[in-house]
């Protein structure tokens, strides 16, 4: 059933099409029993703080509802969440994997996926042969997305129910003589029908393709309900039951430092911090340059706006460097219907409780807006590492997941520039003096910036490490000189209006 | 500039017209100075915890876009959020208001609105004549939602930026001519420029109906720009600083036992529970009528599906009572692409510095779909009343708010049934001690349920006004006899199957 071996060979194996298991009794398949077994499970899982993806993936009307809700008469309500890709509106104009990713369960939550991430990729494969060429390129993309996830702890189980050709135009034709589900048949469906050859041929790619280590296939056949039924719960159990023990026995056999064949992401060339400057001189007159820019800009996010491209900025730095200000500035020439600041703090208990870029997926831009990060994605390689908010393992895999993602994000047509304001630790002491003794500023500072600033040296390598390994021709890092403030506000807008330009 | 005194006359004032401020100086206003107090009134905001809305409605090209982003120069961009209602996508199988309540802002955060929930309803009067006959319906829904966020706390700050017909086209012609903005100006636009004495007369009966205490209009000229921006600041300001000195005080003026004007929904009679069975026989099959009940619901699920009408299903019910097994029962019988299971618990950081309604209005179901509540927005009304988690007036007030909402629901299309299921006091202490004793189904019970038990008096006083009060033909309460757990399924079932059937 599981295809981990071979990936060469096709992977609907023959047996998936003769539904064997019709003649078969249900040998010591109890299935009220297995239910009630599942239910305990989910308890446990809940307990461990697992969280768990079904996919149930296959051919139009092989069945992957009626399993699905097979599935659910084992599980709590309270415990699971089921999603329908194909019905989800509102997210055209979003990158193809955030729907999925904002999904995503919480820890010891179950989330069930009827159709999934794979559906609309084959499609688009069997419908456009010029698609074809870039099929490595989608698998990839989905394979590390799952992989992020399993890393992450996730238990994915995916499953494709396969089903022949006769069958499925016989339970079609079945399905629109009935009053009750005539409607459910779309020609998509019957497309599907027709070119079943070539869906077939992709299927198989794709599952070959998709079949990793930690996210393996199962597939079975739906030609006997019951027995897919058996099969499934049988399939579930056995996972549930391993990823139990060894969560219980303390193991994260994925928890790995570096995520399986992400390989390491091209990189610009980067200047330690200690080689950097923190103070340049203004060569302009601040007020009027800094009105030129800001139209600049405003003219420009029309420009971004008509053409649909999306624009994510993101800005760290040493607390007090600076970020408010320049956020500002930028915010003030912008037209607001066309931009959000999304800052980020600490995450909430239930971001907490799914991977680190979930939180990240669910405020990106729309195609032609802006999204501006005070603090980011770079939390995990800065404050978690240095703070032990997250594992060793965690934070050294974080870099190739950062750039997985930033890639992911640019390939689909979005625009990153990155800031790191740099001050030195007389400037930020200045700053942090002017901020308690000004009482209409002591808002601004609080005891952890100070208990952070003993930390300078800490932080300074974890920020060397990060440009260094972070720095790529995606979403390049662009240093900026804060001592002075209005020469740092003035290259962070020039920066922005050439990142504009580029489009 | 604001009208609370005489809604009868028109509201869209000579003077507006005529960009009176034009020649004035801004004698005794300095922008920057402005910015810097609102910028520090924020962080006052944030620490008393007070949700602020501000809403920039007028015509189009009067400016909405820029005194927002005028605004916004004095804001932290840590603390708002800019919302454009005409961009939102992905709710049009909602009902009209959730994507405004969804957006609404958690406490000490600031919402600003370009365009807002009344945009679309002044459309629509304008367009359709038959429409103005219901002009009134929709003011009021539209009141109601505005009284309950202020009677929470919310500061609530509208604005009516007006210019004239010639200074819309203008304005127009500009924005076409300019490359940048060429693509901004829509044939609705023009539309409205065309028909721009409907849209007067149906903007003034608007803003006449909707001028409310705790949420007066502020209509303003937007020919001179800067001296619009001056009232905005001045305006915000002053309404800031009431409701800081306000909440210093510890006043909390319309936290209020009733919804002003919501007057009392008419209600069904309903027994109290002492004098209702807790026990009924079966007077049929179980299994038999289980079976024929789940095949009918299955089709009746797809007759919804096809026709597009949400259903929303509530549970609620002594500890014990068997909510999770009907729950099972029913979903077991639907196709799970069509319904949600949503378990209420105590409302986590973010729900609770929200309106309590907020985190339902985010669950409904979409045209089509089924969401099943396992409790629900009741628990204001048992929970929190009992245990002190809100204030007299807000539970008192409650009744209103959870009738209109329902109300609110019900006259977009939504079909509702609650369900209260009821079991006697011996009933319940067989199942605690069976769930105790039963190493599988120690989970099910906790040391609260043993707490709730001790109050049974209470909560039976509790659901008794609930059921009294909340018993309305828009989502009347089904009392469901629960001791005998097969019967209080088969009565579930059976009635989800009415109600599908009334559609």
């Amino acid at each position: 059933m599981c295809n981990q071996s071979d990936p060469e060979r096709d992977v609907i194996p023959p047996q998936a099409d003769e539904g064997s298991d019709n003649a078969a009794p249900d040998a010591g398949f109890d299935a009220a029993e297995a239910e009630k077994q599942l239910l305990f499970m989910q308890q446990e899982l809940r307990a461990l703080g697992i969280p768990v993806v079904i996919v149930l993936e296959g051919w139009n009307a092989a069945g992957k509802g009626t399993m699905a809700g097979e599935l659910l008469e084992g599980l709590d309500p309270r415990g699971y969440q089921v999603h329908v890709p194909e019905r989800i509106q509102g997210e055209d104009d979003y990158p193809f994997l955030r729907r999925f990713w904002v999904r995503m369960p919480r820890q010891g939550r179950v989330s069930i996926f009827i159709g999934s991430w794979y559906h609309e990729p084959c499609r688009d494969l069997v419908r456009h042969k010029a698609a074809r060429r870039k099929a490595e390129e989608v698998y990839n993309r989905i394979n590390f997305m799952e992989r992020m996830l399993v890393c992450d702890g996730t238990l994915l189980i995916k499953f494709f129910i396969h089903i022949k050709r006769k069958e499925q135009k016989r339970r079609m034709l079945h399905q629109e003589k009935t009053k009750s589900t005539r409607l459910l048949v779309t020609p998509e469906d019957w497309e599907q029908n027709e070119r079943y050859d070539e869906w077939e041929e992709q299927y198989n790619r794709m599952i070959a393709a998709t079949n990793n280590n930690g996210a393996p296939w199962h597939v079975l056949s739906g030609a006997d309900k019951r027995a897919c039924k058996r099969q499934i719960y049988q399939i579930v159990m056995t996972e549930l039951e391993k990823a139990i023990a060894q969560r219980r026995a303390g193991q994260r056999p994925w928890d790995t430092p570096a995520l399986p064949g992400a390989g390491s992401a091209p990189t610009l060339p980067m200047p330690h911090l200690t080689d950097m400057t923190t103070l340049r001189e203004l060569e302009t007159d601040y007020k009027p340059e800094l009105d030129r820019l800001q139209k600049q800009l405003r003219k420009l996010q029309y420009e971004l706006y008509s053409r649909g491209v999306p624009l994510v900025l993101v800005f760290e730095g040493w607390d007090a460097a600076g970020k408010g200000g320049c956020i500002r500035r930028l915010t003030a020439a912008l037209d607001p219907r066309g931009f959000q600041v999304v800052p980020i703090a600490s995450p909430t208990p239930e971001e907490k409780e799914h991977h680190h870029l979930w939180r990240f997926w669910r405020t990106l831009p729309q195609n032609g807006n802006i999204t501006i990060y005070d603090r980011s994605w770079y939390g995990r390689v800065m404050v978690e590492r240095i703070e032990g908010f997250c594992t060793e393992a965690q934070w050294r895999r974080a870099y190739d997941e950062l750039n997985l993602f930033e890639h992911e994000l640019v390939s689909q047509g979005m625009v990153i520039r990155k800031f790191w304001l740099n001050i030195s630790p007389d400037e930020q002491l200045r700053r942090f003096v002017a901020r308690r003794d000004d009482p209409q500023k002591q808002w601004k500072i609080t005891d952890e910036d100070w208990r952070n600033r003993a930390k300078w040296d800490a932080y300074a390598s974890a920020v060397d490490e990060m440009l260094a390994r972070t720095h790529t021709p995606d979403a390049p890092w662009i240093v900026v000189e804060a001592d002075d403030k209005r020469f740092a506000r003035l290259k962070v807008l020039s920066a922005v209006a050439s990142a504009m330009e580029s489009i």
